[in-house]
């Protein structure tokens, strides 16, 4: 694109307060948009900012036509309300997928979304790249949050699986898992998943990144997700490992998806 | 309302061609309407009709403040695109929740749709005035229309049921429903679902109406629902008859989000 018409890409992350783990995905985002030659450019805010500042952030952003994706890091601090924030983000510039309009086009059929939400987006990808059907097979799909498991269910239905969707009410969820040829988990609970919730064969994705203390580690803690993967990897056919599993694709996702805004406003093909 | 701010709700309806089924929903939208004092009125355009009258029906609806609610029904005829029509009706005023805006509302948590569809809205008034808990229950929706079948899913995962979603590409769909508390059928096969696909006790709501051929009948057919309900009635704890089960509660679903979006405009409470 640079080479075609001379330009590039441009990616915009807000960010509010100095949580550490959103530090480091921001940080890893935007070492990603150098490799690949898209610009990146951080608002970051303090930690008690009003809603304005966060607004005002974002429309300096979305006035910038040099700027093709936005994405404001989740979650914000408990005084700030998402959904405000986010409804206030065009959805042409939604590179997260997460404004309710590119959501309602995602959930029905013979519509397309601007953006699908990149980290199911990276699950499917995998799946497809991996040789995995999808169409016809079983999923079941644990956690609903609108980042990761309603759009991974949206998405996985698309594809023409049969989706269950398992949650926090669920009554016994290891009797639905273990019927599912894929199993996507984002609960945010580590070794939720043992390897008697999972059908021999099935194809597991780990998207849970939870911290757990760990003395022997440099920072005192470690990343686990929420899969016990000495038990699963016995079981399953394939499955994503925590660290290094989904968290790369969801990055790769996020470039594609500002690859895309930009060809787009560019009308480059 | 009308004897407090002397004002009464508006629907709006825009009819293309003659369908017979849709002739005769759309007279009984409007019987309803006089019944309770809701002001009614009709846009009957021919069946080849071009996008920009449907379009100019609707705007010069949605420009009248007196017309709270407008409906276009469905299907259009196939030269019309329905996504294109869908989407310029001003979601404060699609009192069918069909824009996508509302139902990416519906379907991410922490927020609130305008509307709600009117069938998933009636089926789910049923089990709760019914007395049948949905939270932490098994359902399954067999369908995934972007009328009855998506919107029921998002519906029932709102009120905490641990949701499978059937479809053509399910194999052994009996396989899923017969484990599921609570089945809502909108396939549009009729005869689907046999007594064998039910766990016993399972509350059964039909949501097909499918015309079949019946001498015997006055206009030589007559109306017949998903279910087997001869076989489904000995096995179903509860069950919703075809016709008469969910039709009234779908117009009594619309009913009220007009009046709702006509209190909403008046703040009216």
């Amino acid at each position: 694109m640079k080479e075609g018409i001379g330009m590039v890409p441009g990616l915009a992350v807000i960010v509010v307060g100095h949580r550490r783990d959103s530090q480091s995905y921001v940080r890893n985002k935007m070492m990603a948009c150098a490799e690949v030659g898209i610009k990146s450019m951080v608002a970051q805010l303090p930690e008690d900012c009003t809603k304005d500042q966060v607004l005002g952030a974002l429309s300096s952003f979305d006035a910038d036509p040099s700027v093709h994706g936005i994405l404001v890091q989740l979650p914000l601090p408990q005084h700030l309300d998402e959904g405000k924030v986010l409804d206030v983000l065009r959805p042409e510039k939604d590179v997260d997928g997460f404004h309710p309009l590119n959501m309602g086009n995602l959930a029905m059929r013979g519509r397309e979304p601007l953006f699908i939400p990149c980290t199911p987006k990276g699950c499917i990808e995998m799946l497809l790249r991996s040789g995995v059907e999808i169409a016809g097979r079983k999923a079941a799909v644990i956690g609903r949050s609108n980042i990761v498991g309603l759009p991974t269910s949206l998405l996985l239905q698309r594809h023409h699986a049969t989706v269950s969707i398992v949650h926090a009410f669920t009554k016994n969820p290891e009797l639905i898992t273990c019927e599912a040829d894929i199993v996507v988990t984002a609960a945010g609970v580590p070794n939720l998943v043992r390897g008697n919730w999972l059908k021999p064969g099935a194809v597991v994705i780990d998207v849970g990144t939870n911290p757990v203390e760990d003395p022997s580690s440099e920072h005192g803690y470690r990343l686990t997700g929420d899969v016990c993967y000495e038990e699963a990897v016995r079981v399953a056919s394939a499955i994503t490992p925590v660290p290094g599993g989904v968290g790369p694709m969801t990055i790769a996702m996020l470039l594609s998806n500002t690859l895309d805004s930009a060809k787009r406003v560019y009308a480059f093909t």
